[in-house]
């Protein structure tokens, strides 16, 4: 059987290779929508729930705290009692943004009708 | 509620978003360290299983089914008697590298420890 002989043991659930890590943690069809969604100017839970996609709640209150517990979100509160958030990138979620640009342009250019929501457009659906 | 008025009605599953749509096609841990391990040298479906993140074949069957269905990867048989395919990635599959490189940098900055695997050590462990 082949051995995983470039990882330290126990250190990586899979392998040591950054690709597979990353998408250990972002590796699904809804974290970087979240990404997108904060980037375009959504910042509050109700604001992604009403996202096009419609992301069922229970994930993504899932995906919010998994994307948390990595530091690509942060969660300020702009309001008390009852406390209410706002979510953020951090530097970490923002280096999240090329890797988006580049799937963006795959997908426009392989995935024929699809276009890019506008900010305004975005902002609309909300 | 809001409408989705920028995807034509019935044409596609979520929106009309390029992001969306194309992690509808890769957006899970497992697609894009197949196209990697082609871009690697890896083409037959032994090599797959046998990475070291360990895919569990069914999975591998479902997704390699999945990238052809989607004309990502193409597979040419190389044996006959009984038939043996070798799995080839096509320009649209060529087309993921860049994504793929930018997910390497973010995992190379972002997670500790992590390593590209070099083409001779992907040769090995196979």
């Amino acid at each position: 059987m082949p051995q995983i002989t470039d990882a330290p043991a126990n250190s990586f659930k899979r392998s040591a290779c950054p690709l597979a890590n990353s998408l250990e943690i972002f590796g699904d069809k809804w974290s970087l929508l979240i990404v997108r969604d904060i980037y375009f100017g959504k910042h509050r839970y109700n604001d992604f729930a009403q996202s096009p996609e419609k992301i069922p709640t229970n994930i993504l209150a899932e995906r919010l705290r998994k994307l948390i517990s990595h530091g690509i979100i942060q969660k300020v509160p702009y309001q008390q009692r009852p406390v209410r958030y706002s979510y953020e990138l951090t530097e970490k979620g923002e280096g999240l943004l090329p890797i988006i640009r580049e799937i963006v342009n795959w997908g426009q250019s392989h995935i024929e009708g699809t276009r890019m929501m506008k900010r305004k457009q975005a902002e609309e659906v909300t």
